[in-house]
């Protein structure tokens, strides 16, 4: 993420109109939020001794509000933003045609599904902004990391939706073991959403008080061999272990990963034929505009 | 801890000029601080869901800097001032006269231990008040409650004495009963210190960045029955658990304490001779003086 960094660092510097050398950290105050049943014990324990600024953490949800108003100068938002505040209720409610027209193998693929998914992403990050907008100074700026769909390209025809194939097929072989059942499975769903950038771009353009300052597609993140190799690994774990623990209980969690890095393996050719998502990074300003 | 409320409530409404009722507390931003080893997991889950304020963690000692400077309107410290930010040196460690004249049983009745906690409680207090000076807005208010002393009763005197006495005689029965060793116990200390009000007000007085607008011995905190009790239940466990665990191990606290309870309840007449240790209130402003 070199390029993030540096994209960051020069927007910082233009912002406080000095070399980033001679900031005097010692003004800061960083707010480190993440959701309240979050683990803040092992970051508060983690962060340097040396640090020369101030730190605290922000129990709560970032769709909602988590500052005063106008006390905010920069934020950041590191490949957070794709998870959304609830399942859309089109998905979550047992009668819905959305929810059970297909298995979980292929619901994103399903129109209904991935329009209420989008819908749902819609909303949050709409209050994101407005919530944002309330505790950012005029002139304030909010960097944004997510990780992005490509234009014009259906999600099936991405890596990333051989990756959910690949996540729902082996919940099903979890099924047919006997380990899980499909019913269990059929009522599971992953709170996230990656939008493409047109999307998020329209988006944030309806708000009034953020301008869009860059919007940058960050070159090669990741190759077709890295994204697998992330798969096979603790990555895919380090991310999804908590939903899937919670739907399906501590003792499914682990051959249930096993079993993941082994199908990984195995649909190896499949990943390699589909285009990655991508890292897209955007810088957006507060405008002068009062709040209502 | 009515009356402490009540005068912390006058306090606040008489620097906002305006009655408590009337407060929008959607401008609060509420930093709770603790050491960076305790759990603000558990905290920030019970946080009530209905609050109108902002909520933050702030991990660190609270003898450091912990704020960007001049940011604190109002500071609250509960019954934490006490603990002190080490063990004092002379008994630290293992060559010192004060060290190891006497055993854990009486250490605190020994002048020069005693000493030497007291002047480290001094050097923590000026600590915490020069860092709370920085952090403090002019007119900004700071609220201390700690547990003290009485003035001119030595704390051999006082049921916090006996506690002491009991406490330490517990763990020699432990080195008796072969469950830990008397070379272990030597070398326990646990660091903290009950002041005198004199005590207290002698050190803040040297600190020219505040005023004491108010110092009040809260009345009838508890009776010795009520202190006995304390000492019966689990109130006396929650806050020395920590401590003894880190000492002696985790499997010698639950022996430990259950002997600690028959013993206290064997010397219950004891505790009932001698006098309490007083609720101290005290309210500080910070004066207009410009830092140096």
């Amino acid at each position: 993420m070199e390029r993030a960094k540096e994209l960051i660092n020069e927007a910082i510097a233009d912002k406080l109109d000095l070399k980033l050398l001679k900031i005097d950290t010692s003004k800061f105050q960083v707010f480190f939020n993440d959701h309240p049943e979050n683990d803040f014990n092992t970051l508060f324990k983690a962060l340097p001794h040396s640090r020369k600024y101030f730190v605290a953490g922000v129990p709560g949800f970032f769709q909602n509000r988590l500052f005063p108003k106008s006390t905010l100068h920069i934020i950041n938002s590191s490949y957070a933003l794709h998870w959304l505040s609830k399942i859309p209720k089109e998905i979550a409610g047992g009668n819905s045609l959305a929810w059970n027209r297909e298995s979980i193998r292929n619901k994103r693929f399903v129109n209904e599904v991935a329009e209420a998914y989008s819908a749902q992403f819609k909303n949050d990050i709409e209050s994101l902004l407005n919530a944002r907008a309330q505790e950012l100074v005029a002139g304030g700026l909010m960097f944004i990391l997510i990780v992005a769909v490509p234009d014009g390209i259906p999600l099936s025809q991405t890596t990333l939706g051989v990756f959910y194939d690949v996540f729902g097929s082996c919940l099903m072989d979890m099924a047919k073991m006997g380990i899980t059942s499909e019913e269990k499975i059929n009522s599971f769903n992953i709170p996230n959403h990656r939008p493409t950038p047109k999307e998020l771009e329209s988006i944030i353009k309806t708000n009034k008080y953020f301008t869009i300052e860059r919007m940058e597609q960050l070159a090669d993140r990741m190759s077709q061999s890295t994204f697998l190799a992330k798969c096979r690994t603790s990555a895919v774990r380090a991310v999804y272990e908590g939903v899937v623990m919670e739907h399906f209980g501590s003792e499914f969690v682990e051959p249930f990963f096993n079993h993941f890095t082994v199908k990984v393996e195995e649909k190896a050719s499949r990943f390699e034929k589909f285009q990655n998502p991508i890292d897209l990074f955007v810088l957006l300003k507060r405008t002068g505009d009062e709040l209502n």
